[in-house]
């Protein structure tokens, strides 16, 4: 298919396409394999984890009778549905309780997407765990460095865009472009189907439509590979053509930054994960709260007044005042600042309904107030408790928990992994699922671990 | 669900929502229920002529295996698939041509998506004719006054949105909402996650991605209406709200004329339907370029150079030099000037592959030059045609076929449908999915319709 409309002289698509076609799991370092499979254990946990949210009940009620031949496991349900809405499930359960990874450069959340497509596609055509592992890490980079080009100054594109449901289908079409091991040609038709289909606002943050984003990226991803494979063309150069996506999402792009590097220096070694289930621009908060809350004979119902001076971003991110619900509750540093600070916790619990609908917690959270302040990093704070009787006590976070410099280390991970899947799975197969996770070059086939992720007493292992 | 990021006064997204809710079928004037019923008879011919188009063969070789039940029948083509992905594949057949009808101030094709939405949730609910065509008003409806928030002055998208693709969903969401009897709150949910489905990039046109994206917005516009049922939540202000559908993909928007005379004036009543498969911004050229073919004595092999002077979006869209297959052809004035000289005729047969392939065509594209006069109005040109010996022959359109200034006529919309249906249907059936599609608000069951629409020897009329 002849390229029409290319005007820039970087061939973004077409590099791109290429270095996924002709790449090498083996070329690979170390490193990168190991950081990839963080990312995983990472995203098994959030998948098993959101399995039975509410917003998965009412998607699966509407989507799964619609679905094909079983293909594919729903992981944490016993369900199996073709590998295109395995992976919008998917991608869904992983996101719906924004406990996934974020890309700090862009702030896209790439294993979310990238991770559901892979290993739908992965399980319906039988693909080895290298394989899949492979075609993981190529996804999540192509993600990245997509997301780059709108993000990385001087680009710029608009605070609205979702960048996870923007980007997430091409990087979901590039796992699956390797996983079919198509040319650099088709790869590039794949990129193009997913780029037609980018989408995503963060008005519906707070609800059921927020995880619904990443779903369909990662459904689009899924399909654009398939369409491509079957010969389905899109042009060659849809990110950085005239009227095409870096042009349309932002003003001006960043093209140089898709392909600067690319194989020697890896965007996926950037990523971070989150120690607390909602927006990471209010992690610094939180962690600040929480060492003010575990002081030896620190009492909550002291608190007259709270103070949060932050990065500007996080009141334009998570500034809602009153969640009402708990997927509200993602957006608003008010209530994570108070809970954390009366519950000496910032997990799932506190990301309920029941969290929200807390007095106390409430309460709480109409005394915080917060500042903007463009000199302090994403990843710091400085939060002062105004008790009654006049003590200012004062916790100043230099790098958040979960931060690029002040990273979860692997134990960290395998925690929250097994705090997320302890209602879905028991011990044992907890630490099987782990294991196979973090060993997933050596399976024989991605369904000796996908098929493991199935509610107890559901399900045998093999 | 508490809408936490509105920031508008102007309620958009509740108002459209309220409007759909409350809307009775018998309240619309006669006008609109006919011109809703010129646009399905296009739909459906365009429908039917695409049914075998490459494209489809290949979303269909693809999707077709992962649907569910088949509650929908898949236009011109022998199967039946689940309402969403009908929806999908019938959206593509109906646009794939470039055939389907335009809403001229935002240049969106809404008839597409909407009724590829509606008719195929119809059939899976089994609805009336008249709940059909109400809600297939109300779809096109909305999202004509919502593409107009993107581009009707002193808005400002940019060019590259295709949007089609950007408001489909949003359109056929509503029209399903109406269909399922959806109160104003759910109706706004069904809104919301079509707008975070929102997507469409121009860069793609000229290839098997163009129909997939009026496509893929069809299926959000069902599946968005489905999930609004069940409870899925979205923002109720996804318009208008802060980090929402028109501050992401306009700046500034014109929300203003989303509401504007709302049950008054209908959007509905300014569509117009193409005489020629390819950008609408072409066509005041063929226009001209079949009248001088017509002209008694006139030699196209003469022809030494032609000159078209033109509105300048007319190369914006249609600027393609030198198109290499028939999809690309959409894009290219120069093609089609040349094949309504050489031919005397454009349609179908001059969008082909064999068209744009044939010597005698390329070689008078490459004779046609094109100039941008802003001066003139979309629908206007004017050709002069060079000719051995010295002679210029002058052909000036006012306004072209089809245009909202000169109409196409109902038989000429019959014409039309037959033309595109013959290789599918025999004589009689034609007449009969015509007759009935003119009557749809008579139908008791739009299956009655649309399980006509088979390829003969496959399909019984009852």
């Amino acid at each position: 298919m002849a390229d029409s409309h290319d005007t820039s002289s970087l061939k973004v698509t077409r590099e791109l396409a290429a270095y996924v076609a002709n790449s090498r799991f083996d070329a690979m370092p170390d490193a990168i394999h190991a950081e990839a499979k963080r990312a995983l254990v990472n995203w098994m946990g959030g998948a098993l984890g959101g399995a039975d949210h509410p917003a998965l009940e009412k998607a699966v009620a509407v989507l799964a009778p619609a679905s094909g031949p079983g293909e594919a496991q729903v992981i944490g349900r016993d369900l199996r549905v073709d590998a295109m809405l395995a992976a919008l499930l998917n991608s869904m359960s992983a996101s719906v309780h924004v406990y996934d990874d974020t890309h700090p450069p862009s702030v896209a959340h790439p294993t979310s997407p990238v991770a559901a497509a892979t290993l739908a596609l992965a399980e319906r055509i039988g693909a080895s765990g290298e394989d899949t592992l492979h075609a993981l890490i190529l996804g999540i980079e192509v993600m990245c460095r997509v997301s780059n080009i709108l993000t990385t100054a001087p680009a710029k594109s608009a605070l609205g865009l979702f960048m996870t449901g923007i980007t997430g289908g091409m990087g979901g079409a590039v796992a699956g472009a390797k996983l079919l091991k198509l040319d650099a040609q088709k790869t590039a038709w794949a990129i193009g189907s997913a780029a037609a289909q980018a989408a995503g606002i963060r008005v519906v943050h707070g609800t059921d439509a927020t995880p619904l984003m990443p779903g369909v990226a990662a459904r689009a991803g899924v399909t654009s590979a398939l369409l491509a494979a079957a010969g389905f063309t899109a042009n060659e150069g849809s990110i950085e053509g005239a009227k095409g996506f870096a042009e349309v999402f932002a003003a001006p792009a960043n093209l140089d930054v898709a392909v600067e590097g690319l194989g020697q220096r890896f965007e996926l070694a950037t990523l971070t994960y989150k120690p607390y289930p909602c927006g990471i621009v209010a992690h610094p908060s939180i962690d600040a709260c929480l060492e003010l809350a575990h002081r030896p004979g620190f009492n909550a119902g002291a608190i007259e007044r709270v103070e949060l001076q932050v990065h500007p971003v996080t009141l334009k991110l998570t500034g809602l005042r009153a969640p009402r619900t708990g997927m509200q509750s993602h957006n608003s540093v008010y209530h994570w600042a108070a809970a954390a600070l009366i519950r000496a916790k910032a997990g799932i619990a506190e990301e309920s309904d029941e969290a929200v609908a807390d007095p106390a917690i409430r309460t709480l959270a109409e005394k915080v107030t917060a500042t903007a302040d463009a000199s302090m990093g994403m990843d710091q704070c400085t939060v002062f408790a105004h008790m009654a009787g006049g003590q200012v006590l004062e916790s100043r976070v230099e790098h958040c928990r979960g931060s690029t410099a002040r990273p979860m280390t692997d134990a960290e991970l395998d925690e929250k992994f097994l705090a997320q899947s302890q209602n879905i799975l028991d011990e044992t197969t907890r630490g099987i699922v782990l294991q196979r996770t973090r060993g997933i070059e050596s399976l024989g086939a991605i369904g000796d671990l996908t098929r493991l992720c199935v509610p107890q007493k559901k399900r045998h292992i093999q």
